[in-house]
């Protein structure tokens, strides 16, 4: 008898994407987080050809639909979507919660409490004013400590990435951070479901206006309306020639928390909730970075690019800043990132971006995706999406089986 | 080689209440969330004889945080009371919020995937309007098919109450239902921990001022504030001599979703939900409801306690109405419900009642809650919590080893 492949659970259950789905990103000038849903939920199911019947239980990730849409209690909202008698449950960790509700959806099935899982994703932003929308994803961040003194995203990340600067003191940051918008840019021109449709020159990408310094409007993601969906199956309940197909398996995962106020922590540049996390993913996959091909990573701001391939061990720290620049990270480079566009250019929104990222990545390893003509056939990717000022981090091995 | 017991996970992790802790409930004058959490955790780690630093993982429940404190992102802050670096994840199910989270602990030990979990729960509704409260609460309702349309919990309740009645057409409904407060109000006035410290007499109860006909305000449960925390331990991970203490184990888990909205569904008063997750409960304990000696069940309106206990199996549909009439469900009766004082009279802070619930079990069943000594030495508990009215519920067996 074999040993079971790394990553699965001691029941032996292995865990294959079946389907994936995922809006178009950006503002929705029709529809409601439910259309949203019930949209990524069919293409989802579609694409895993499975009945929704078939589905054993619902794990639902969404940030702040109590503001967006005067709605708590999600979870069975997206049963109704797939007959309604199934446990359902809604996870929050910030702009982490998408990830997380795969986390838990893993468990689910390595438990072997469940063989065919929905995992969603939806934030809908539109019914807030800007004002409104920087409000309510400054409660991902600490209220007492932080945001009661003034803090936003774009202050805090530009916190991250001042204390970066002035570590490593690198030759030109400014275009290095820039160049990150350009290659996520140009991704995402490609990919259709993405906010930006359109590519970015490096001049008006670096002269744009200040946001927080250094942060400009270019390396801020933008504020998208989004739902994505994933349906999960235990190699017992892999249907009749799924084998046959392109068959995508999470090989591995981590999670990990820090500090939620950037004050509390010892070096505010170093995420180390993403170390942790990818620590604990590539133990779960008996892999290292040098075996991943491609990346999706958690790129609300240019520098949480940087940030987080280091962190996930790509990159010595001060060594990822002049990556894109240098070409490594785009289409034909040696560690592609962030082919969706990521969040900078795909768009983020919040429930939806952990869920996404795993959609994004399964086509890309079936060779499916806009962009899988544009790289080499990759075998294994990471996701890795982050709450807040990464006080949470979720990090997924997911690999392609050979089937030459 | 002895079967593993049931309940237990194919890996043969059973899991084990290793301490508990509870905030009084009630209205804070002082103190915040993370206080009343600060609490929770410190008395449930003492009473676990454990270190902050053995917990492997976080699970927490919290409603409406972002309304009551501007604080989503919550779970690092729990995180950072046990060391900051473990796992840690907010479910959100409305009032089934604490449930939940129990639930996906116990997967976390049963999957092999953690050792010692720590399970949190918070509401801190005190700086809200009793209006902005009830706008709150709506939120675990369906926005668009009810509250929009003006439904109130109250009100929902109320609907499910009528139905109830007109179906049976018992004899004196005001009589059972008021029988039900002043029976919790009971129990409530000998638990410290209970929001509610005195008793109420039968004719107060039935004449107090209407709410939602025929649900008064002694029908209602309080609007309170409150934390609770539960330590559970895979069997490998027990310390020494705990063997010897009282050991409360979980020995089942059933969780379920119905239609959010009450107009979806065939039958308004069955509460399919919690049916369906007591025989998920009681197929994985392989228990059978004449097993179960004392419940804590969900009693957010008087008629939830009937609803709830005919759909966990306990009486035929129609009959519980009048079972706190009788005596039957009183200290002294065949089946002691909600000892704690339930949501009715320890109180309802929404994320802390599931964890609440199963932290007055296991003093029950271990001999150390201040009613224990008005009880017969019970084995067996089930506690259940349902959200929003009854679109999620999740079903706890609870049982204490015989040792001797």
């Amino acid at each position: 008898m074999q040993e079971p492949p790394h990553g699965d659970s001691a029941s032996g259950a292995g865990v294959h994407i079946l389907g994936v789905g995922s809006t178009a990103f950006g503002p929705q000038a029709v529809g409601s987080f439910r259309s949203l849903l019930a949209e990524a939920v069919e293409t989802a199911l579609t694409d895993a050809g499975i009945e929704a019947a078939a589905v054993d239980e619902v794990h639902h990730a969404n940030f702040t639909g109590a503001l967006t849409d005067a709605q708590n209690h999600q979870a069975p909202l997206v049963a109704d979507l797939v007959g309604g008698d199934v446990p359902a449950i809604r996870h929050e960790n910030a702009c982490a919660s998408g990830g997380f509700a795969m986390w838990s959806a893993v468990r689910a099935i390595r438990s072997g409490a469940a063989e065919i899982v929905l995992v969603t994703g939806v934030e809908h932003l539109s019914p807030l004013s800007t004002g409104e929308v920087t409000t309510a994803l400054a409660m991902a961040a600490d209220e007492l400590y932080e945001v009661r003194n003034g803090l936003t995203f774009p202050g805090a990340y530009a916190l991250m990435a001042r204390s970066y600067i002035s570590a490593f003191d690198p030759p030109d940051p400014r275009k290095a951070l820039s160049s990150i918008a350009v290659k996520n840019h140009a991704h995402a021109s490609v990919n259709p479901l993405a906010h930006f449709q359109s590519t970015v020159d490096l001049q008006t990408a670096m002269e744009a206006p200040m946001v927080a310094d250094p942060l400009n409007l270019y390396d801020s993601c933008p504020i998208s309306d989004g739902a994505a969906a994933v349906v999960l199956a235990a190699t017992s309940a892999l249907p009749a020639g799924a084998a046959e197909a392109a068959d995508v398996r999470i090989r591995g995962v981590g999670a990990a928390s820090d500090h939620l106020a950037l004050q509390t922590r010892s070096c505010i540049h170093a995420t180390v909730a993403t170390a942790r996390a990818a620590g604990r993913a590539f133990t779960d996959a008996a892999l290292t970075p040098e075996d991943v091909d491609i990346a999706e990573v958690h790129d609300c701001f240019t520098i949480a690019e940087v940030l987080a391939l280091e962190a996930l061990g790509f990159y010595e720290p001060g060594g990822a800043l002049g990556a894109a620049d240098r070409g490594e990270t785009a289409a034909g480079g040696r560690l592609p990132t962030n082919l969706s566009g990521g969040l900078k250019a795909k768009g983020h929104p919040v429930g939806a971006t952990g869920v996404s990222q795993i959609a994004e990545l399964t086509k890309l390893l079936r060779g499916d995706h806009p962009a899988a003509a544009d790289i080499e056939t990759p075998a294994v990717g990471v996701a890795h999406n982050a709450g807040g000022t990464v006080a949470t981090a979720v990090v997924h091995l997911l690999e392609v089986a050979d089937h030459g």
